[in-house]
Order: C-alpha cells, then sequence, then structure tokens
C-alpha cells in the first residue's frame, strides 16, 4: 500500500500526486489526513520533513513511502506510480519526454505560486501585495499564454485528445490540475484564455470524465482549492484579458 | 554525437548538462556556441524553440539533441546522459532518489534565479530592483540555509564524500554547480555559510578536481559567470551574514 505525505488541509503538489494514485484505482493512505491521534496531521509531516529516524527523504512534501522507497518531488512521485500502474507511453523515449513535461509542468505550477508570493514563500501575501500586483499582471499578459501555447501545440502534435495521442498517462492528469488551479486563480482571465485553445479545454473535460477520477473529485476526498494552496484566488489578481 | 543548444553566452541550465558531458568525455557539439553562418548563434536557439518544423521539443532551452530523441528540461536531461556514462548510483531505487535530487536542486537554482527577478523574468532586473532587495535579503537569511542545511544532511546520511558516497554522479555535479553560482552571486554571503558545511566544500572541492572537470573548468569552453545568467552578482544583494 502506498504512503502518500502531504498537508492535510490543502491540494498543493500532494494534488498531483492524488490524481496519478485515483486514477489507477489503487489502495492508498493519505496520512496527514488522519487525525493526529492517529498519526496524521502537520505532525506526520513534519516528522518526515526533519527526519524521521535517519532518512532524509527531501527537501519538501509530498513524499510518497512505498515498500523500502521513500520519494519526494511531485514530478518525480507521478513518474514512478505512472510507470507502475499503465499511465505512461508506450516507449522509453516517449516515457522521457513526458517526464519533461511533467517538470515542464511543476515549473508552471511554481510560477503561478509566485504570482501571489513573488518575493519570498517566507512572507505572508499581504506583505508582499504590491509586488504581487506586478508579478500577476505580467503573468496574465503574457507569461500564461507562452504556456498554454506551448501545451496545446503538443497536444496539436500527438494529434490529441491526449498529450501522447489516445494514450492516457500522468501528464494529462497533471495537465488538467495545473489547468484547473489557473481556472480557480484567474477565472477572468482564463475563461478568455482557453477559448483559443480548444484542444486543452477538450483534455481538461476528458480527464475529469475518467470515471475514477470523476468520482473522485465529486468526493469529500477532494480537498477543495482554497486560500492555503498553491493557487490562490485574489480578485485583486485576476483581470479581463485584452 | 551529442548536440547542446542552449544560450551561448551564459552558463545557466546548459552548463548543468556540459558538466555532465565534459565528465563523461564524450564528444559533444555546443550548436549555438558556433557562429551564426555555421549554424550556431542565438538562432539556433530559436529555432528550436519556436518549433523548428513540426517538433515541439519543450518550453525552453537547454535542449539535448541525440539521434531521435529530443530532450529538454535539465535534470531530464542530465539524468538522460547519467544514465548513458555511468554517472548514476547502483541500484534503480537510488537512481529514482538521484533524479528527485537533482529536480530539488533545478528548485533551488529557480530560487536563487529570482532572487534577482523576483516580479517577473520579462523585467529588468533595474525595474524589480526594490521587489529583489527584500527577496535577496530572505534568501541569504531563511532559505539559503534551509537549502544547505538539507544536502548537507544527504551528505551525512551518505557517509560522503558524494550524494552517493563513494560513487559520483550527475547530482554531484550539480550541487557543485549550484554552489559556485551561490558563491559567484553572494560571496560574502556564502563565505559564512560554507564555514557551517564543510561536507559541501569537500564535495565542491571533490568535483573541481576532477581531471577531465579540472581541465574543462581552466579552458575557454567554460563560459565565465557573468550578468547574464541564471547566478548574478549585484553586490547590493549580497551581505554579511549574522
Amino acid at each position: 500500500v502506498y504512503r502518500l505525505i502531504y498537508w492535510p488541509t490543502l491540494q498543493g503538489r500532494g494534488e498531483f500526486v492524488r490524481l496519478v494514485l485515483e486514477d489507477a484505482g489503487v489502495p492508498y493512505d493519505d496520512v496527514a489526513r488522519r487525525s493526529e491521534s492517529e498519526g496524521g496531521g502537520v505532525a506526520a509531516v513534519r516528522a518526515l520533513l526533519h527526519g524521521q529516524g535517519k532518512v532524509m527523504p527531501g527537501f519538501a512534501p509530498p513524499f510518497l513511502v512505498h515498500e523500502e522507497l521513500i520519494l519526494a518531488q511531485m514530478p518525480v512521485i507521478c513518474a514512478y506510480l505512472g510507470q507502475r500502474h499503465g499511465l505512461v507511453p508506450e516507449t522509453e523515449t516517449l516515457r522521457m519526454r513526458a517526464l519533461q513535461l511533467q517538470v515542464t509542468i511543476a515549473d508552471a505550477v511554481s510560477e503561478a505560486h509566485d504570482t501571489h508570493h513573488p518575493v519570498s514563500s517566507t512572507l505572508y501575501y499581504e506583505d508582499q501585495k504590491e509586488a504581487a500586483l506586478r508579478a500577476a499582471s505580467l503573468f496574465r499578459e503574457q507569461r500564461l499564454l507562452l504556456w498554454l501555447r506551448y501545451f496545446d501545440r503538443v497536444l496539436e502534435e500527438s494529434g490529441g485528445p491526449h498529450l501522447f495521442g489516445d494514450r492516457i498517462s500522468y501528464v494529462d492528469l497533471a495537465l488538467f490540475q495545473l489547468t484547473e488551479g489557473l481556472c480557480f486563480s484567474f477565472p477572468v482571465t482564463m475563461k478568455g484564455a482557453l477559448s483559443g485553445f480548444p484542444r486543452i479545454t477538450a483534455l481538461r473535460r476528458a480527464v475529469a470524465a475518467r470515471p475514477r477520477l470523476a468520482g473522485y473529485l465529486a468526493s469529500e476526498r477532494r480537498i477543495p482549492f482554497n486560500q492555503h494552496g498553491i493557487f490562490r484566488h485574489y480578485p485583486e489578481l485576476d483581470a479581463p484579458t485584452g
């Protein structure tokens, strides 16, 4: 059984891992969502983060524990799970390309996060709001379209509906989640932006309609987006396009 | 023969790839460093970046072209080359851990970059200097020690001198390069900070003393650090510790 260790009250980078586990339909223990008396809570994350016993599992959560393996880094965990559960493209060459795309999605996730925390993750939003207004404006007006255009072109090349054509992979789940997060953070901007990228919209729908994921997304296991995660909705950071 | 495509006038993320190629002692074509009349220059990077023909190789350079494979993303390229040239730890489990560490180093590299470009990569430093002063101060005083402490603990666990003990891997070359870059950017801060982490200093020396790398670092192939790359030295962003 897989053990996922991630902050219990937000989607964050852990959600990319959850989506792979849910789509694969494998049981997993979302450790920190148990109560502290049952070994869960923030304490479970901190124990690994600060080196539980002798092992230094990674710089930051999410962590995946599976048999002897303790793994960190969202793209690496997702690639590991995707490989084990058939959520990868067919050839080794394409699997390298999948990993590259996943790392690229992780970069986009970090950039989206940094729109509300441009100066430092150690400060509150309110203490860097002025810089956030500038950062978000430039993200909306310049960077966002570069990201969307890139993924759209990959979909165009593959022939769709997925990033590797007919066959779904963990990277499609990640692009779904990135887009969901951006739509939560920038609803006005994204409504306009996505209208230019029907292939991305089609991918979102295809992923959301997968039976296990549809069940998961409607369940209480899916933590709603909120103001503690990577993707946050500050209306002043969103704006109509054009 | 490998073809590396990266901006020709700076180390940047391409340098992590160059170090693996140089340490492996394999021939490679650093395409963009040839003149434009020989197919090099910035034009060579842009051709791939904007989708040369039908292929969309990645969101950003560096790109590695090897036979049919076109790969982007520094950690993925380095893992690919490390695997092919024996610069990886022995077991599959440890190789996943190596990849995780490399992605983590890439995160640290991005965070170091963002100290001088906190608001947006689309603005000049001078147009975000105020935010950069705050970002660099918090990086120096809080984040930098977290990063160094993490890598130090990994070295402690492995027994050193490398991140996987006796055996060198591509990740050691990356940690070397990260540390070199930080020392260029923050010479005063790093002089103080590194004194607390002799294992990291030992690793830096061990990597720099590897015969092929020592030759490379002294050669004209090694582009000096400068004010165009990821790691830049703005004296106002550096400061004595304590």
